[in-house]
């Protein structure tokens, strides 16, 4: 059986002041009167059904979730007790997944990114899942439009096929965020695609680069699997598994799938997708997602714009004057606001950062 | 009889959001528990007694500054049907206090200016009430501090005399708001003075100018003196004085005493006075009056600011976060937030302009 497995943790603090630690960054309505989760999954369908679907969060973030889209099944809300970045959750999905069906193949997905053409994402996927039977682990690569210093890069190796009109590469390696000067490079020699963060693979064969590359995650998801072959009930009100989960996770190592897998994995595989792909990391990037006045300048709410030009504007319920200024976002709430420059809009999280440390969690 | 004589309509459309067209611009509280009405008739005493402090507003404003500060007689607040500039405004009050004392003399003053050092403020106003006793209209002049192009100047003449340490000279010239250039010409040449807005001078003497200078305001001025006479109840019961009021009102020319009168009147004296005077005119001109941390940022409210200098923040209710910003003035308030740079203020009146013409009449 096929499944998706949505990454939907993360309280994305560079979104503040939309974005609070008690919601997950995905349960926000930022440009749509649906949230990003619930568009995530709405773009899944007719490829996975709602029993098909994942969703690895936090316990109080997977209620939220849950009330959002309820037609996917309690027991397929997998808790994490606390973000360890993505190769943990990957893992704790595996696990259930392992136990539902020992051949089950899963496709890694996210919730904060926008994808504006969703059939040839779904064809994308399809495409993925049908190279992962021959044990591959698969990445969806985006074909690069800019040299962007925000995205990680994978280099192309030798093609392997072509399924549905989507060329299938080995991967030569991946490439961190790179400085300007590499990314202009990588654009031109054209044989790099953007780390979508997006995988599918065979649980496994996934398993298998766990035991390899990150044992104690291995060693704690193989501890967790016994708890779930000895019980017949959801791993929710399964005793013996939440009292191994309590135990083992503080001791895994936080490490994302790219660095604790992908890079020094076997058998790696890109296909570079163009689907309209959009990284919703921070209010800069988002401003693309609205539509925008002829100067450039994209709101949402009232907002009354003098002599200015390419401003982000997120209105609460007040109106929002501007005279003469540009490349700004500004961001308003009921109880904060924050104005910054676009460039600058990565520090909102030294914000968030300050007002914990001052005690402000009702902000936060 | 000495009188003060407070000018105190005017809603302040520069210092939107906070000030509001049902609001007199002066009954707001910037940068103090006080109003800066109330900091206007409390920096009087002991020169005036409450009964000897005449206002003059628009209906509606005099009823919010008059309960601001309930121990000005009620008879004493004078009603404008509308504002129309200094020059009727001070007929207005003019005839009032002939028809109290033939003999009077009246401090014409404002209350949207700040005044650091009251107590040389109110001997420079008593200087002037001398001088006016032979026949002039005495402006206070302020000895400028920097090449300012937002204030009016006056040239003075040779010396009349000297008064508790004030130099009083004649006037030679008023100049309008001058250029940069000019401005710096003037500082240097020393014998320039900012004009304040403040005048002193016997009724009658200002009333011979009305009849010289401005015969349309002194018929209009006459025909009112008429109903006053004829009767012994106060303007505000006597219905004649009010018939006549609305008649002649709208056929009298806008018009400041400074162009009206002053620039042509015969014998015009300048005190220059040294006593921390600003006009609080825009938010640019009013972050002085806070306290300001050591990168320059003055700020009212809850703010957090990171990497950002020479802000004025005046708050709400909610916080407001800045990452790096320079020089703008941010005002929030519970139904509209403004932002704009400090070089820019003057623009707000814009912003306000536009509410109006888009009927959002709630908002200005």
């Amino acid at each position: 059986m096929n499944y998706a497995v949505i990454l939907a943790g993360g309280a994305g603090t560079r979104l503040w002041p939309l974005s609070r630690e008690r919601l997950p960054k995905t349960a926000l309505r930022f440009y749509s009167d649906q949230s990003m989760f619930q568009i995530a999954v709405s773009r899944l369908a007719p490829l996975f059904t709602p029993e098909q679907i994942i969703v690895v969060a936090g316990r109080g973030h997977a209620a939220v979730l849950s009330e959002q889209v309820p037609e996917i099944p309690l027991e397929n809300f997998i808790i994490e007790p606390e973000g360890r970045n993505t190769a943990p959750a990957i893992g704790l999905a595996a696990i259930h997944l392992a136990a539902r069906d020992p051949e089950a193949r899963m496709a890694v997905l996210t919730a904060d990114h926008h994808i504006g053409d969703t059939e040839t994402f779904r064809r994308a996927v399809a495409a993925a899942l049908e190279v992962s039977l021959n044990d591959y682990l698969v990445t969806l690569g985006i074909a690069p439009t800019e040299p962007s210093t925000q995205y990680g890069y994978i280099e192309q190796g030798p093609q392997i096929c072509e399924i549905d009109g989507f060329k299938v590469f080995r991967t030569e390696r991946f490439v961190e965020k790179p400085q300007q000067e590499r990314a202009e490079d990588m654009l031109e020699q054209g044989n790099y695609s953007w780390n979508s963060g997006m995988f599918m693979w065979k649980v496994s064969a996934i398993m298998l680069e766990f035991q390899h590359q990150m044992p104690v995650l291995h060693r704690a998801l193989q501890q967790l699997q016994v708890t779930l072959q000895s019980s017949k009930s959801p791993s929710r009100e399964n005793e013996e598994y939440n009292r191994v989960l309590a135990e083992v996770w503080p001791s895994i190592p936080r490490q994302s799938i790219d660095y604790g897998v992908m890079e020094m994995a076997r058998k790696v595989a890109v296909i570079p997708v163009d689907m309209a792909w959009l990284d919703i990391g921070n209010w800069s990037s988002m401003k693309v997602l609205f539509s925008q006045d002829e100067s450039g300048n994209a709101v949402k709410g009232d907002a009354l714009l003098l002599d200015s030009r390419n401003l982000m504007v997120v209105g609460g319920k007040r109106l929002i004057a501007i005279v003469g200024l540009e490349d700004l976002a500004v961001v308003d709430t009921d109880d904060a606001l924050l104005i910054c420059p676009k460039d600058r809009v990565g520090d909102v999280r030294r914000v968030v950062a300050q007002l914990k440390e001052s005690g402000r969690t009702d902000l936060v």
